[in-house]
Order: structure tokens, then sequence, then C-alpha cells
């Protein structure tokens, strides 16, 4: 058996496990060592470390009663738990909970696919449905509708949601906790609340409008430990008629500022999918002279960069644009878009991309014919779930273990504001705090932005992380902890981490004496008063555990 | 002076009142009958009424600083507070509070709008900007920025988005409170708070991204009573290059099902705007054949209207579109419009509407060439603010009082499926219920739902009220009440009430024994012991005040 919960006894364990098999049934209780290691975060930074937190048993239900069951259990003795929906939550700290000795309710079996509704777009699902279910589901009843998927679609729209996850298609469904329409929670009462026009009791627009009538608390639910989600529903995007890409370069560094403004009016108005920058010169990282100047204390200047882009006839930046809807109005905003940019910015460029009937054939699905061979995550774009982006990532990452087990990778990547400027400023500050570091290039002058969020930049570092090397983890944990500061000191935040982290980056989300932590560990404290729902999660600690925390 | 808050003394009253004109001046502070008279809700169904919440007295500071001294003195002579921002919110109780004797927070001086950001479009805003303000600001500063503004524009944005207030252009921007970004709030402990991003004390990102770390409690700020939020961000719409709008009829009253499921289609693409339905058969209602038709117990036949319709030469239904965006991306999402429309609908038919440059010159923007002489809520869909809705309002609503004075009114405006089924059974039960009053009709089989929310539909219900009538008002009051009750039975609920009626609404959310309810009280007494902040607003009462509901 894992670790006990801090502060219960042995007796006491022994009595909720008889509880929690009542519950559920004696084979879905897990506590030997064997059943509980694969609760552990196989990506730790800290793997096999004092500092990784390590789950004391597991128990899976199947219905929100078993779930009833199972809080009201751990209330009586005491018992930390920590829900999980399904999928893996690679880089963000997988199963893992923030409180050792928790026990892990692990939601997988509760995958329910409740309703899909083609003429409305929205789903209802239960937290151990995954996107490939629901995809697979849409696709077996023939509806015209797309999912808004991560990466990797072993993953549950509900767990994905609630640690602020993101996906790949139109702004407004990447979002995919600002997508979601009302929920069913458990409460540390062992209690069953719906918000939204699901509070009515026999409500017809659970899914259509989700903030009901006073205010809405289902904010807490996100990064947070007030209850165990058990129900949730999500907008679900109709299925555009094409999908059309096309490029823009641009020649000069400075041209990116432009080039910024430019996609934001466009995304605003709500006319393009995520838009996708890059830099034409990253083609001469091979070029010794290049990646010296690169490498400069707080980076090259823009005339150096610009010789560079000239003197081999490449742009400086580029940004790839997606379109999704009737095959004319995507001709018509992309050539607006050609014109905007070529009047905008002197010497813009446009390059034609695809333009694809959607349903797309099984062999546009495979990427087969494209012009872009490393398009690996236009599937997602695409609506439609995959496993890609492991592909992606065995590439990129440059730190193969040295018995040749699988490698993880951790995340950092803070949001910065949607401007050009900001993201100079980002490159020059990250990059000058890497050169500490002996590990992969990151944040110099060509390192881009993404804009999963539809209104906020991140630029993100993700270095790769061992089971079998410890010093090459200690120096990633330091990384990471070390940009995490000097973000903050720009004012730049975190916006998902694993456990490990959370009372880090929470930290540095202090305005007025960290008043919002405060005040949500006062939240916390009134309807969870045991503290057993996720102790830690999102930073919020229940003043039984306070003493917890670790900055 | 009104009426003395429940169970404070005149001496503990008169000391707040000291410590309150010690923080803004003493010309700030209202007490006197005649000062505090204008904080009565002008439209109330209970005019004079002994069920009429009236304040005593009102307090109007300029500074977060003096907005915390306020409540550091509120919470010492636990007197109770009622914060409002600016405008009217006529309709939804004007400025009164849920509690007798709450003393009014007048934010209407804090009126500095702090950032507007042409490149990532949006404002950050005090509670006493107006929509006439932000939108003259952006003005005389030549931004190419949209506001998404209410009927009113006297209005202000912070009051309206804590309403779950609306406006009429691209769906993401009308949900007010979907679109805002960040928030700073002064708590009920006096101290300041900052959500998302804002939580950093050196944010650069404070409007780019609301979720910040962890737990997001900003949805308790809006209909709620947890703090009173002194600033506040939205994003704006970036200027479209074009508005656009065409007109779709269908011919039998059954496609309007489908009309609505193509709609949807569009909406939920992000292709329209708000769409507008109607019925061409609203031409008949001199038609006393008709009427009577209309008038018939659970309404008439789908045979019965449909020949009305093909006897009159009418079709059954329409719907304008509105388009926003490049001018060829707008003709040719509206050419796909009628192409779609036709294919789906047998005999649908698409008139030509208009196709405006913006900006809009003089002339266009009062209307005076549209082909739509009634169109008076154009303004607001073409992002700027007007009072041009009193028009409307002036000529729809029938009683006039009898000594010539302005008449009110009165809102239910319920949430509905956004389907042809859910509308026809709200039409029959609506129908039905305000049969039993004499007033003007509603819910015939003519109703059409309005699409304020992207994603769901209201019907809606606006009779007049009066300030010599109350039997007239008894009348509208007991309707209200009736539809509510009706409503809430077929699973159908309010999204926004005066005071007097929210107990009534929220006891409508009673799933499972109202733990919404209980679950918002338990957050409320722990972060306002003293319950000082807006007592029985969205039906949540501290414990102090508990006994003060209403149902």
């Amino acid at each position: 058996m894992g670790k006990l919960p801090p502060g219960v006894s042995a007796s006491d364990f022994a009595a909720a496990v008889q509880l929690f098999k009542a519950a559920v049934g004696e084979e879905w209780v897990l506590t030997s060592d064997a059943d509980v290691d694969p609760y552990r975060d196989t990506f730790s930074t800290v793997w096999g470390t004092p500092e990784e937190r390590v789950p004391s048993g597991a128990v899976s239900p199947t219905t929100v009663e078993q779930v009833q069951a199972i809080v009201r259990a751990a209330n009586r003795y005491k018992i930390p738990l920590f829900p999980i929906s399904t999928g893996k939550n690679f880089a963000y700290g997988g199963p893992s909970p923030n409180l050792d000795g928790s026990v892990i309710v692990d939601l997988k079996r509760m995958n329910k696919i409740i309703e899909v509704d083609e003429g409305r777009h929205f789903a209802l699902v239960e937290p151990g449905v995954s996107y490939f279910d629901l995809y697979r589901y849409i696709q077996d009843h023939g509806y015209k509708l797309w999912i808004d998927c991560p990466d990797p679609g072993w993953g549950s729209p509900v767990g994905n949601s609630l640690d602020h996850g993101i996906g790949y298609t139109l702004g407004f469904y990447r979002d995919h906790f600002g997508a979601h329409c009302g929920m069913e929670v458990v409460l540390a009462s062992g209690e069953v609340m719906r918000t939204g026009m699901g509070a009515m009791p026999n409500a017809k627009s659970w899914q259509d409008y989700k903030y009901g009538y006073g205010p809405d608390p289902s904010g807490l639910f996100a990064q947070g430990n007030y209850g165990i989600v058990t129900k949730m529903g999500f907008r679900l995007m109709p299925q555009p008629e094409y999908y059309r890409t096309g490029m823009i370069t641009v020649p000069k560094r400075q041209d990116f500022i432009q080039l910024v403004k430019t996609v934001n009016y466009l995304s605003d108005s709500f006319l393009i999918g995520e838009p996708i920058y890059g830099s034409p010169l990253r083609a001469l990282m091979g070029n010794a002279a290049f990646r010296e100047t690169l490498d400069k204390p707080a980076g090259p200047t823009d005339a150096e960069m610009d010789k560079f882009a000239s003197d081999n006839n490449l742009h400086s930046w580029d940004v790839e644009l997606q379109f999704y809807g009737p095959e004319k109005t995507c001709l018509a905003t992309w050539e607006y878009a050609k014109d905007r940019f070529a009047a905008d910015i002197p010497g813009a460029k446009s390059y034609e991309g695809e333009n694809l009937k959607v349903p797309l054939t099984p062999r546009q699905m495979q990427n087969i014919d494209s012009p872009y061979p490393t398009g690996i995550r236009r599937n997602v774009a695409q609506g439609f779930p995959s496993l890609g982006v492991w592909k992606m990532l065995g590439r990129t990452s440059g730190y193969p273990d040295s018995d040749g087990t699988m490698q993880g990778h951790a995340g950092f990547i803070p949001i910065v504001p949607r401007t050009g400027e900001a993201v100079f400023e980002a490159q020059r500050v990250f990059g000058d705090t890497m050169k500490e570091f002996d590990l992969p290039r990151f944040g110099s002058a060509l390192g881009t932005p993404v804009e999963w969020y539809q209104f906020a930049f991140q630029m993100g570092f993700v270095p790769s992380t061992s089971k079998t090397n410890p010093e090459h983890n200690l120096k990633v944990h330091k990384a990471l902890r070390q940009m995490t500061e000097v973000a903050a000191e720009h004012g730049w935040g975190d916006y998902r981490v694993p456990p490990i982290y959370q009372d880090f980056v929470v930290n540095t989300y202090s305005f007025n004496n960290h008043v919002l932590r405060r005040f949500n560990e006062t939240l916390k404290d009134a309807v969870d008063p045991n503290g057993i729902l996720a102790p830690g999660r999102g930073g919020v600690w229940p003043q039984r555990f306070r003493g917890m925390r670790k900055i």
C-alpha cells in the first residue's frame, strides 16, 4: 500500500476502504503498491524523489450515487480524495495528487455520453468519456458536428476543461472551459448540485444557457477543489463545409508588431481559427554564425536579424491562417486577408495553402498529400482526435533516456500580452534566463507565441523529463522554477502546471498579499470543512492541511 | 430619512453615516427623504405598496479607497449596502435594493476609462462609465473599435454585465459577462482583489486571459453579492468593414423548426450576428377571424395558420440575418445562406437588405433611408449607443397612465431551448396562461424568440407599469408571478428580474432541495459574515437576514 494520508490512522483508512468497497465493489478499490503505481506521474520532474506526490489508493465508481457514497465515507474518516477523469494528463501531473496519500477517485468508468444534440450543437458527457469516444459517437450517428480536442485524443472533455485545457479550431471552441455549458457536481457534503439552467428540476435548457439565475459558482470547479464534476455540457462546432489555409510572410523583424495586430483583427472578428506563427529564419539554425548571433546576451539587434534574412533571401516571420466555413466565405476572407496584410505591411507576401471539402477523405485525414509535411497538428485543427502529437514531441525533444525508455516532458507556458512588443521582450527575457541552463534552446529571438486562447499569447518551453536520469530532471526542475519566477517579475503568469508546481505558481499570483488565494481558501473551508476534496489543487489548501503548502 | 436597515439602531446608523461622510465628503452622503426618493424603482410593479424595497440613504464614492472605507464602516456598524453603477436599470429594479433600508453605494462618480487597447481590442473601465462615455472616448481617439451595448446607452458596461445583460452584435460580444476580461473587487472585508491575470502584482496581461491560475470566482460577482466591482475589463469588437442584412421567409408554420436549425448552424459557425425572428402574419392582427383563431384554447392548428398564410399570400415566418466583416465575406456568407435555406426548406425566399460601409454616415446612423423604417434597434446592432428603444416601447406598450405621466414596464423573459418545437410549446403554454389576464396579448402562435444569448432562446413578455394605477400594477404583478411558475413547471427559467422577484425566481431553481442556493449562501456567510453586501441579491441572503427571504 502507498503512503497513508497525513493524520489518518491505518484503522480509519481501512474502515474507509471497506466503505469504498461496499460502494463500488471490492475489485474497484485499489490499495496495493502494484495497483497504485500507475497513479504516479510518469512524466514527473521529481520522479522517485521525496518531492513526488503519491496516492494511497484508488477507487473507481460508475455512477453519481457511488461518487456520493465515496465522498460520504471520506468525510466520515477524513480521507483526502483526488478525482481524475480519463486520459493521461501528461506534462500536467498525470493522475498524481497534490497531497501525498490522497485516494484517487478514478472516474474513467463513468463513460456515458448522455446526450448529443445536432440542432443545438452540444454534448452532455460524463468524466470518463474521451475525445475519441465522443468523436466515434458523433461519426456513428452521422451528426454534422465537430469536436475541438487537445493534442492527444485519449483525454476527457470534462477533465481537460476543468484544467483550463485548450484545442485548435475556432477561438470560442478552443477555450474548453469557456465552451462548457452546465455541470453536475458532487459536493464535499455528498450532495449533487447542478449549475446554470440545470438548477431547475425540470430543466429543458441546461445546455442552452450556462448562467441560470443568480451567482454562478462554476468557475470554482476548474483548477479548483470544491466538488467532483460528474456531468458536463460542451458546445460543439457545426461541421464547416470547407477548411482552407493560407500563409503570410513579412520581411523584417519589426514587422511582427503589425503582423500581430492584423491577425488580432481577423481573430477577434471571428474570421479565422488559430493563427500559427513561425519564422522562416529557423532554416538557418545550422549556420554557426547565425546561432552565435542568436545567443548574444540580450539577443541580436533588429539590423543583425534583418541582414541574415535579406542575405539568405528569407522573410523574418510567417503566420499560417486557417479558415472554416462555406467555400466562398473562406475564399473571400482569405482574399481580404491577403489585401489587408499587403496594405498594412510593406513587402508582406501570401501563399496559398489547402482548400479541403469537409468531411475530409481518409488520405486527407492522414495528411498524405499536404503541402505541409510537418503538419502533424492539422488533425486537431480539422475536428478529429489523434495521437499524432507524440510523433512531433518525439522528434523535437532532445534527451532520450540512456536505457531507451520513453522520455516525458514538462511544460512552462506562461500567458504574455498579445502584442509583438511583448513577444520580443519575452524572447529576450526567457532567452537570457535559459542561457544558465544546459537545456534545449528556448526563447531566442526566433521564439513565436501560440494563440491557443483566442485573446492571449503563450510562449512555450517544453523540456524533456526522464525516469532514469535524475540529474537531468533536477536541471529541468530548477529551470522551470526559475523561468516561473523570472516571468512573474515581468508580469507573465503560468496557466496550467502539475500539482508539484501549483503552490509555486499560485504564489506568483500574489496581488494584495495573496488575497485571491485567501478568498478561495475561505470559500473552501466553508464548503469542505474536513478538507477532503483534492486538498491543494489549484493552490487551495483547506484549513486542515494548510501547512502542507510547499512554495 | 428612509427606512432604517432591519436590526440597526438609529445611533449606529448615524455613526456609520458620519464615517461615510468622512470618507466621501458630506455632500455625497444622502439620507433625506427627498434625496433618497430617486433611488426608488420608478418602474416598480409594487410602487407605493408595502412590498416596495426602499433604501435608507446613499453614498457616492469616487475612488477604490473610498469604497473600501465605506465597506469597513458598514462592517463596523453592520449596515447593509447595495452597490449600483450608472444608468437606469429600468425593468430590472432600477436602483432599488433587495433589503429595505440598505444604503445605496452609488458608483456613478467612479467614471474613469482606465485603458482602451486598439490592438488587443479591450477596455478597462470603472462602474460609473456609461456606454455613451465609452463610445465617445473611442470616437475621440479614432479607434477602430465597436462597443456592444444594450438598448439604452446610458447604462454601465460594468453594471450591465454584472446583471447578465446583453447586446446586439456578434454572439460572443452579446454576452456581456462572457465578454468580460478581468475584474477588481472590494470584498466585504474591505480588501481589494483582482481576478484572472490581475492577481499578479505586475500583470501585463490582465485583459488577455481571464482565468489566471487556480479556481476563478468571477462568476460569483454577477447577479451575486460577494463584493463591489470597482474595475472591469471588456473585449471590444474590431470595427467591421461592412454591415449587411438579408431576410429569409418560409411559407409554412412547421417550417419554423428547420428555420431555427439552419440559423443555429450559421450562428454557431460565427457567420452571423443576432438573428431576428418575426412573422409576416402579424399583418393580419386587424383581421377579427384571424385574432379569434389565435385566441382559441391551446391555440390554432397548423392547418388553420397555413390557410391564413396562403389565403393572404403571406409567409409564416421570417428571420433577418445580420453580417459583419469584409464586404466580400458578408456577401459570400449571405449567398451561402440563401442557397442553404432554399435547399433546407421548400418555398423559402430571400430578400436583400442593406449593405453599409462602416463607419456609417450620420444619415445611415439615423436610419433615414433604411428599407426597415421600424428598425429602431439597428443602432445597437451597428455598434453605437442610443436611446431609440424608448420610441419602440412607447409605441407598443398599451397602458398610458390616466394622468399622462410616463409609464414603465416590467419584463418576464425566460430562457427556452433553441428549437422550433420549444417555441411552439412556449407559445401555447404562455398564451393559455395569459388568457386569464386582461393584459396585452403575449405568447400567441405568432410569438417569436429573441436570441440575445448566442446559444439560447428567450420569449419575452413586457407589460407596462404605472405610478398612478395600482390595480393595473397588481394585475401585472400577478401575471409575472404566474408566468414564472408556469414556465418553471415546463423547465423554462427567468434570466434577470428586479429585486422584488429574485427570491421568487431563484426558488424555481430548486434542484435537489435548493442545493445551489444553499451552496451560494454557505459561500456568502464565509466571506461576508456580517451580511453587509447587497443582502438578498440573486436570492442569496446572508445568515443574519435569511429570514427576509420572500418567496
